[in-house]
């Protein structure tokens, strides 16, 4: 039997708030510290380790966390969660991203099929349509091979599968398994489909569609701008475009599309880039076996969520240290700074997975909540913000919890030595410098250059950045936001606070408008 | 004779303290909200306008902001450093950024030359640098014109040029002035420079070294990786390499490079986007004549921040009302949110620019300060932001004062009509949605579908984004920027909470090192 309750109804959380707060600055010096950075250490999939010693916990505070999974019952709200219950309340639906990756419980039937071979099927279908492409037996009109795909989709169909693009995109080439660029349009600004168009062959280019209803305003009037710039090539749109959405949208049986790809219900835009919608475009760009590859890696990671020993489920750990960090110690934001260029977009991903999920100020059965949930996510790639923000991070008044991600091993491989040290080891040494200068600070006679330290951090470390391991960060932050969702009580899976701006701009459209709304729409001449 | 006081010692910070709330949802409701929406707005440099009718402000509120200007003497402090004065007090230097796109104040003489001739007399030298590469006169060995400059910086000295050569890139196309493609290699991550290198033609491109000192771990890094590509390629780099730089730096006098345009002490990283760091690659990216432009409408904002009425000097309006929200409100975040795709990366130099100038624990003396500093500063362009991270904003438990950017019409101008309404008039229209769904919200049966409202914004609204309009906008961030560290009394100008991980780094290069540190370094290989 499982309880839904208030977190600050939870006898663990009482004593979380009671617990001795932990001097990360003693903690993390001397010997201790060593002893910490060796110890506070968690396997996670696909080759990585979340390191969490720099963080203001422990041993009296992890028990502590222990017992809060248990009394919050997490693991088991998880396990409902893969068996098929419906855990998205507000919207009576099942959530089943993790089924594209791998058969966790029980088999899910719904709508009368087998959802684990429905999102299976659906893969197949992808890699052969992509084999196809790849192979030249799906060619445009002139019997020439598709040079490029371009996704035209927003927010969880874009960020997702844009980020992970970027983050494989110099790994593929560098392993021949590189086979089309990818482009991604996005934004109703038309510029952005416009400079888009402009850069690529439009008769060497294959289009994506991505919208699980077939409905989303972006997407479907991206559409229309991408099919007059194909009739303006004098290219039928119908043989350039195919579609992934779910199988009652308008979309799925119609003629517009060379194929569609399904998704369903049970599989939110955020937590969708294991789904057709990461997996159309990665497929097409990387081939399927590197897709495969980045579900193995997020399978892995996933099964560690499954374990009821919190020091061997490294989603479950970050989850609980991240809401001691929100509720007891009140930091409000988290900086997500991964040592790898080609991470360069994933901590906007996670802003939305993150954001878009906890950013609730209801629990899930529309009950009042008396304590913070989700925090404001940002962050930008090291060394680059040790340049910028760092700053504020190190010497501001505000304290920001931070997640570092680094690996031993850069993608391309080319490098140089200067001054004894490769732009790799420097890129490495720069990440652990700061670990130790936040938790640690420094004293100093001019108060300007003091550290006062006490700035908590975690660290994922891997070897590399590659399918696998981007499989596994992914399915680790998915896994981890759920978590948090459970800790909150709150929904995670729905997000109705996107829809209110969304009646009023038709309404702007429409001119049906009156107060503050005509002015500024009148101000845009609209 | 000017105070430097702590904010909390003013009589009019208490007296803001203690004035009366504004309930936003309920002003910004009916005709009431109208009113504000006509009359609450302010002229900008740029043919901007500064709207602030959704902030949770009043008259009353107003007058208080007025009095604490006059007592805090703002623009007094302004004065002075535009005729010179040491404002960064730490570093012991002038602050003169202003002054290469006017001269707002009495001659300004250091180190024995007048500095506004000074930098005048460098723009002279890249406007004749850059004509001569664009006319075919300067070339490469082979006497083939340059198509692609690199710049090879980190900071200041990539974050504002790459987002201001984003913001025009597709605008100078559009205006036939577009001259050569630029690129940006930043950060020490050796993929980074791997991938821009394999992007190039080296043979045909020109590379910009962007150090103040000369002594940038990452840029020189990045030079040598540039020298050895473009030596493998059979390339002399000296004849494909010029210098951004301190005329006393060691890069100045080198022979390593074609030619050496300066900088100096005075512009901190952040503020240099329209010194030589900007100048060079914009000049050669779209010619000479958009740059001047571009700081045409930097020194109309400028001009701006003069007056001392607070309601015609929208820079300092803005800073107000951010330490209101700040230091009385108790918001500690503010989002950037352009409706404008070509502002995708201004978002990460205001982060920048706000986050490494004010984020401070320490008064401009090394004084004890007891309140709240610079806020976090984080966005990405609508509509792509609102199907990501809104969700929090809207419904979340931390209220983040947001900042609209939008403009009437599109750069590139193509758009389609879908539904009775262009791309351009749906985002403009998403942008006004927002602006009165945050202020107002809207209730519901369903507390799910419930919005509290009362989530204050303001936009900047023009014509065109174009070189003066983000001449205008840059201006506008830094002198707002620059009026908040007035107001909390901190140096916004010096950033001693970037060296401690500078020093630590090292260590570790060196192998020096002991504690959580060595355990890091091993974890990483290095």
């Amino acid at each position: 039997m499982i309880n839904w309750n208030n977190m600050d109804t939870l006898e663990a959380f009482k004593e979380l708030k009671e617990t001795k707060k932990v001097n990360l600055r003693e903690v993390m010096s001397g010997e201790n510290g060593a002893k910490r950075a060796s110890e506070y250490s968690v396997a996670m999939g696909g080759g990585l380790k979340y390191n969490y010693a720099a963080k203001a916990v422990d041993e009296d505070i992890i028990e502590v966390l222990k017992k809060f999974a248990n009394e919050a019952q997490l693991v088991e709200k998880f396990e409902a969660l893969y068996n098929g219950e419906v855990v998205n309340t507000g919207e009576k639906r099942l959530v089943l991203h993790q089924l594209t990756r791998g058969q966790l419980g029980q088999d899910v039937i719904a709508d009368g099929v087998n959802k684990r071979d429905f999102y299976v099927g659906e893969q197949k279908k992808i890699a052969d349509f992509a084999n196809k492409v790849h192979s030249g037996e799906i060619t445009n009109a002139k019997g020439e091979k598709f040079t490029t795909v371009v996704q035209i989709g927003i927010g969880g169909s874009d960020l997702g599968p844009r980020a992970i693009y970027i983050a494989l995109e110099n790994w593929a080439k560098k392993n021949n398994t590189f086979k089309m660029e990818a482009k991604f349009i996005s934004n109703v600004d038309p510029d952005d489909a416009s400079a888009v168009l402009k850069s690529i062959d439009v008769e060497k280019s294959l289009f994506i569609l991505v919208s699980k209803s077939g409905t989303t305003l972006e997407t479907l009037t991206n559409e229309s701008f991408v099919k007059d710039a194909l009739k303006n090539a004098g290219v039928d749109p119908a043989k350039h475009m195919v579609a992934v959405t779910s199988e009652t949208s308008p979309l799925a049986k119609s003629d517009d599309y060379l194929a569609a790809f399904f998704m369903d219900d049970y599989i939110g835009g955020r937590y969708s880039s294991s789904s057709a919608v990461g997996g159309a475009v990665l497929s097409l760009a990387f081939g399927p076996e590197v897709f495969a590859s980045f579900l193995k890696g997020a399978a892995e990671e996933d099964i560690l969520a499954k374990n009821t020993d919190l020091l061997e489920n490294p989603a479950l750990l970050d989850a609980l240290i991240g809401v001691y960090e929100r509720n007891v110690l009140g930091y409000s934001d988290t900086a997500v700074l991964p040592y790898s260029q080609a991470l360069s977009r994933f901590p906007a991903h996670l802003q939305q997975l993150d954001m878009e999920s906890n950013g609730k100020s209801v629990n899930r059965f529309g009950g009042e909540i008396n304590y913070q949930t989700g925090p404001v996510i940002f962050g930008e790639p090291g060394t680059n913000g040790q340049h910028s923000f760092y700053q504020l991070l190190h010497q501001g008044t505000t304290i920001v919890p931070l997640q570092f991600i680094a690996f031993r091993n850069s993608q391309i491989g080319q490098d140089v030595d200067i001054q004894g040290s490769t732009s790799q080891q420097k890129l490495c040494a720069n990440v652990a410098a700061q670990i130790v200068a936040f938790a640690c600070g420094k004293d100093d006679e001019d108060s300007n250059k003091s550290f006062a330290g006490g700035r908590p951090s975690s660290i994922i470390i891997g070897d590399d950045l590659n399918p696998e391991s981007i499989g596994a960060l992914l399915a680790h932050f998915e896994n981890k936001v759920m978590f948090q969702g459970f800790a909150w009580n709150v929904n995670s899976f729905d997000q109705e606070g996107v829809q209110l701006g969304k009646v009023l701009a038709k309404n702007v459209l429409a001119h049906n408008t009156d107060g503050a709304l005509k002015v500024y729409s009148d101000l845009l001449n609209i």
